[in-house]
């Protein structure tokens, strides 16, 4: 059965990026891509992407200034009320209720699951009509004081595994519901 | 040489308390005092404590509620700038500079460490200082997505170790510096 996780990197004060939604904490930190909670392995099981805009607003300015390409071939919606353009094949824009685009994420995985990107309020709304099931952190060595929230609805999760991979304690939670 | 550890419940996403300063989600939790990092063996280390007025006013709360005695033999600094009453023995209000009371601290502590209590202001105000060593944390399995912050500057740790007590997932971390 399909499942929906979200999978993100955070510091240690449960912060996603700075006040300027940089991510320059993250990027210094040494991590192993096929390691404990590698990317590598949790890409290969997912059949559908979900995000927010200012997450892809990010990747979108990540990828323009390196010169990278959109890196991701399972279809993408990108949760927004403005007016957005595509970087890549396979993204969809939308503004539809979450249970609605949960649907047609579970039809296009085909089986696979599916990765909530963020950003914290995205994954709650989600979280909120019980279509989240499990959360999963790297969680950097650093303290921020101030950013973008990891998550923001009281919720209760349930520690399933956990590991270190370089400079990241990673953990896999279940979400149990609304606090 | 004696050293200083912020060592604090916290939820996933850094929080000490909630909005109301309540720790309601945390007593809920499975815990085992003697267990991977317990609160027995810490305090067995640790001779002198300082905290905050909110986490002193909570403490004062707690034990007036319960009927409990304040349980801590060490001497105990509270930084305030406002006027509060001693609910137990060792317990000194003030609002000197933290490098001061910390040399009191030491001095206090005879050999042994000091525990930084909380909250996440105060930490941040002695770790600027240069005076904070280490940050031990035992986080809830909780999103709480709005509350008192774990920590109130940017800095950048060290994982040393970790380990599961019960609910909780527990890191010790080194302080590595301001970022």
């Amino acid at each position: 059965m399909t499942r929906m996780t979200f999978n993100t990197a955070t510091t240690l004060d449960g912060f996603l990026a700075d006040e300027h939604d940089s991510l320059e904490w993250l990027f210094v930190q040494e991590h192993d891509d096929s390691g404990p909670f590698g990317f590598e392995e949790f890409m290969a099981g997912i059949g559908a992407i979900a995000m927010g805009a200012t997450t892809y607003e990010w990747i979108v300015d990540h990828l323009t200034r390196t010169g990278e390409a959109w890196s991701y071939t399972q279809p993408a919606w990108v949760f927004t009320h403005r007016e957005l353009t595509p970087i890549g094949d396979g993204i969809r824009f939308t503004s539809a209720p979450v249970k609605e685009v949960y649907d047609e994420m579970v039809a296009a995985a085909a089986g696979k699951d599916l990765w909530m990107v963020g950003g914290g309020g995205l994954a709650a709304d989600f979280a909120a009509e019980g279509l989240l099931d499990e959360v999963v952190v790297s969680i950097a060595p650093v303290f921020l004081g101030a950013g973008r929230p990891l998550f923001t609805a009281p919720f209760d999760l349930r520690l399933k595994e956990f590991d270190r991979n370089g400079a990241f304690l990673c953990a896999r939670y279940e979400v149990v519901g609304p606090r």
